[in-house]
């Protein structure tokens, strides 16, 4: 069972779910904290599977409101809007992750969730190539060897 | 001995000249300079219409071959290429001109590109939010009101 | 009245206000998006005073959900917390967007919001030298620059 | 004439060397590169320990010139001046090494300053989640796990 | 009309194709895209040795493409032009390198391209100390220690 | 005993006010602030001009330690020594300038400076053409648009 970092197990599940509806965009819904985590995480596990629920899980000593505010906010309630498509969503991020720099952990996860949400292999490359127009040859290259690792666990690659 | 790593080892050069298709992925088309820059000016003009236009001509008096290169290699080499939907490819370079910072002149083209390309104006604006959750506030702001202005400009924005 | 961009005034005030609480790190409480909207504008209004929420009304006709995330999770999840006083949050805040470069604008709210917790317009411009040791000379200055606007509209700039 | 900002036209040059202080504000010291390196590294051995030792010793063999500025200036010159104490110095610090990303080790260095200066664990863990709103989660997220091997091996890290 | 800033409108067609030269200037040679490669692989290899290639070979089953584009373009076509020396373009790179912050893979691969043009161990080391004054001290310092990592594997070290 | 880089230890500290001179890599001489501050201010004015002037006195009502440090430190110690050429330090500078991004106001000052020290405005243009591989399309046209400024205002821009 996964719980929030900041909380642990929810010894009484029922307090919780008042009126059932769990649309990101309602005005009128109350939701707990516990709520929006657990809905987050399926958000979550959909998208990036394993590889996400381990960084939430590694911030439980450290920081666990930061584990608790990535998937509550950032999947639960970003994520999981309609307004954008899964595979949608994963082609912006692999564009900003990429233009930021020093986040390959972080393109190891969304590589991952491309590939879980629909991209393949070929269209993950060729948006990888279309970033050396905007973010130069560098970066390009340095998020495309994180490709090369994920394509190669998930066996992927190219024969060469 | 070295070989393109998109072909292998040419074992026949003579293959390389015969069919004359002028597809980006053929190795074999020879293509002169004003080629390439002409099938990238078709590109350029089909995605970003006139204001794309407008950043070569202002580069024609201090650094033409830049506006050569942009056209020629970004628009006539990459962008022209099967394997991204102009769609898609406009969801990455949104994710990473947000991402970049500073880019505001080239988010004002590509904002009007993605909704050349057929990207809706509360698309845009969702993924723009989305950039939040990576790029942090500030730059997703930044963006954001770089839409405003072309929205604007195009009679797209909400009443409120 | 300030209202949630993405709602508009709420006809029936009562439909939120069941138990009362208001700690962002309660997990049992269940909030509206309303009540979350409204923790984060009195934190806002509190900290960066009128040009933050010009920034939340400008959102509203293009990304009405970004003003109100930007208000409702950045100011009433985040700047809530009691782990961090405000003072010590518009430190790191300062270091943060001279850092990110681009960001003048959330500079011009930022430096508003120090002197609205507490710094003092030497500290500021200490926090800025401060800067150059980590982010280099051209970065700094840009941030003093928009000291220098902001001290000039508080009449904080020394006579030289 | 130029004059340097800080001091204004000097009418009286004798003025310069009347009172011998060697205080970092002070206009009117001689003071010669050896002392102003011994006064950094009294102040970098104060506030980074032996970890900001290491980083000046690893740049003896490569770059001496840049191991004496860091102590000599970074240290010497700004981070002694007291228009700001070393804590707030510090949050202004994991603020910006956050915000620019691939500074990992530099974050190593100055998360064991920030302990060393006074902020407690806590504190440092709510200005990483702070980040989160102005550089995005990736970053939060890079830096956090910066201050989790940190934690660890000063015996901080909570139970979980 | 549209035409490429280089040339300006080209009143006789035929022109283009009259001469036969490969200058990366002229506007009329046809060349296939196995020219440009081979072309671009000469200057990869006369600039950045064996390092550069490697990067190549490693591109191969994860996205060829890149790997052709970084080599063709980016060496075939920019690297090759007369306008500025291969020396001179190092000096351009370091900085870049620097500035973008975590290219240190490309930063070991063109500080061994900056010795293989001409420039010496100290210069190399004082556009590093340069750096610190534009970039902040610890992008400096990173950039160094890959400088040192290099210098060690080619005995360039000074005792220290 | 903690020794500076630069130096090892002294045994003898006599020898450290032995020669008098001013070389800014002496160890032994002392300097006062003010000559440090006049040692840049020279430096400065020879490789600035006018435009760097200007900012150090805008910043004297509201940052004048700013001020004086990117005189005294960064021209009177970094930009004074002698291993690397005027023009080579531009160079170093384009390039980090164009990555850095939002650094337009110091990409006006050191185009200026390029020129100032040697770099013709087609060495300039190629450098910035150059960028475009290592830095992106946005930034290198962002970085030209700033040349094609200060080239008009020198009369240097082409006939298009």
């Amino acid at each position: 069972m996964t719980t929030d970092p900041t909380t642990g197990p929810t010894t009484d599940p029922t307090v919780a779910t008042a009126d059932g509806t769990t649309s990101a965009t309602s005005d009128s819904t109350a939701e707990t904290r516990q709520e929006r985590f657990e809905r987050g995480i399926e958000v979550l596990n959909r998208v990036d599977g394993e590889s996400g629920q381990r960084v939430i899980d590694a911030l439980a000593d450290v920081n666990p409101e930061l584990g608790h505010q990535v998937v509550a906010w950032g999947f639960g309630e970003i994520y999981d809007r309609p307004g954008l498509s899964p595979r949608d969503r994963q082609l912006v991020t692999l564009g900003m992750l990429t233009a930021l720099g020093g986040c390959e952990p972080q393109l190891d996860v969304h590589i991952n969730a491309a590939l879980n949400v629909g991209l393949t292999r070929d269209e993950i490359a060729e948006a990888l190539l279309h970033t050396a127009v905007y973010c130069g040859m560098p970066k390009a290259i340095n998020a495309t060897f994180v490709a090369k690792k994920v394509f190669g666990e998930r066996r992927l690659l190219k024969d060469s």
